[in-house]
């Protein structure tokens, strides 16, 4: 070929029978297992912890932690049916760290916008959760962050089984809660979503609510705002939110059915594999290594029945 | 305070001496550290190893490498002297991985955009570079993809001791040749940047030529095309390159000064130990580790003599 036109098949849909009759079978590629993988393999998003965020450019879809921030996402559910942030914006946009949403204005006397009924305006912080009975599968590479990694609930976590806790990593697309100093100084109005490389320093220091499930591209555009953190100076600059609410509080008709693969599947776990040692026709060199924070959790719409 | 207005203050500002009288005196942060450093602690970007790629929103800034790829390094150059990128695009936009740009229409005959004079047509893979002799700023920290990281030429790298080699590793802003499935396939003509979480499993497994020191933010915000891969099937959205020029081709006027700390400096190792040991009034968990693609590249604009 005339150019080195990059061919970065994060999928390299080689079929398995288009080989020559004198070579080994290849391994299957990651998107062959999650195609294969059986329905059992699938779990559904739950609407009643379901967050859709509207913008005028699409739909962001994010699932919420309960087990991880029970007091976070029950508060962030009485604010989304509470309609809390429909007309707030997207007020930052830091490149390579984050964007952060909810109500600008909301540390001035007289501007801020009244909590819905029902808001609590104090909650403990839900840095970590405890360990203890949480089914975890573990990642077996090493992480320099903690002591042990892997999934929980679907999520990318840490764990420490010195201390007993466990907490989601703040990988691509987790969404955490905003606060002050004070460690219990977060409600979950301020929420932001992870956008560049995984700020894993901030692990176990918020609160992380949830996670981008779809739609990430549509936060990760937003026009970044001025040195140093990327709030921007001019209100006109700032992304309005149509909406944040409840998949649960929108009519059937309205929702996005997705299903996500489970981590303790098979097909999950197989995947895994085939990316850490991915070898391919562009790829010649199996890693043998895989980021916590680099491995895919793969979503897809249902199949019709 | 009313809302949990997240203040993540990458450089906290505490003066030293603001602090009540029987507090022990607070470590220097990060940028106080990179605000005392001495003159000499700055290297000054050259404008011979420097391409100002120019979009209509602005000027993005990248630094080659040479040291680690010279023949790719070189062709570059040739390309951009005979201004081969001007009026082509960027393509390919993928969320948390790569945006990619060159002759959208290159592989195909009869369209592709002919090379200037001296562009060699084939070149060397240049995956690695032997580390001998190559001075090594090396980072303590464990990494799950190479046996040692750190820093060369001001890179972020991966090294070997085992097999004496040195490669760039795939950090946010890195900039890479788009090549096919042979090795020796890229001539330095297609070139994508890594936009989201460092895909550490690419590296040495294509060449890498450089990385954006200045205007990141404004690739980072190009519009992702579809899945799976996000090449454009709308030609109209292809981002235009205004054109790609060495900073040494143009009028001294119209440059961009720049300086970069250096990665033997004392201050870079003392600021990149405030960062692993970060610990304010926000962060109160020192972390005890960084990843060599979280480890910042401190750019500034020259003081003024």
């Amino acid at each position: 070929m005339r150019r080195g036109l990059l061919v970065v098949a994060l999928a390299l849909a080689l079929p398995v029978g288009a080989q020559n009759a004198t070579s080994p079978p290849k391994p299957r590629t990651p998107q062959q297992i999650i195609d294969a993988a059986p329905a059992s393999a699938w779990r559904t998003l739950d609407p009643a912890n379901t967050l859709y965020l509207e913008l005028a450019s699409g739909r962001v879809i994010i699932e919420l932690a309960p087990g991880f921030a029970p007091e976070h996402v029950a508060n962030i559910k009485t604010m989304a049916k509470g309609s809390f942030w429909d007309g707030l914006t997207i007020y930052r946009s830091q490149d390579n760290f984050v964007v952060q949403f909810g109500d600008a204005e909301g540390e001035e006397a007289g501007k801020a916008k009244p909590y819905p009924a029902g808001t609590r305006t104090h909650l403990p912080a839900e840095f970590t959760r405890s360990a203890t009975g949480v089914p975890f599968d573990r990642l077996p590479d090493v992480d320099g962050w903690a002591p042990q990694v892997g999934f929980a609930d679907g999520f990318p976590v840490g764990r420490n089984p010195q201390t007993g806790q466990m907490w989601i990593a703040h990988c691509y697309g987790v969404v955490g809660a905003g606060r002050n100093n004070a460690p219990d100084s977060s409600i979950g109005a301020e929420l932001y979503a992870v956008i560049g490389q995984a700020p894993r320093a901030l692990d176990h220091q918020l609160t992380v609510v949830g996670r981008v499930v779809q739609g990430m591209e549509l936060l990760s555009v937003i026009p970044r705002g001025p040195a140093p953190m990327g709030f921007y100076t001019d209100p006109a600059l700032r992304t309005p939110i149509l909406s944040i609410k409840l998949a649960s509080e929108v009519p059937v008709a309205q929702r996005t059915p997705l299903q996500l693969l489970r981590t303790d599947s098979q097909a999950f776990i197989d995947a895994t594999e085939a990316r850490r040692n991915r070898k391919d026709d562009f790829y010649t060199q199996p890693p043998g290594h895989i980021d916590l924070c680099g491995v895919p959790l793969p979503v897809r719409t249902p199949p019709a029945p």
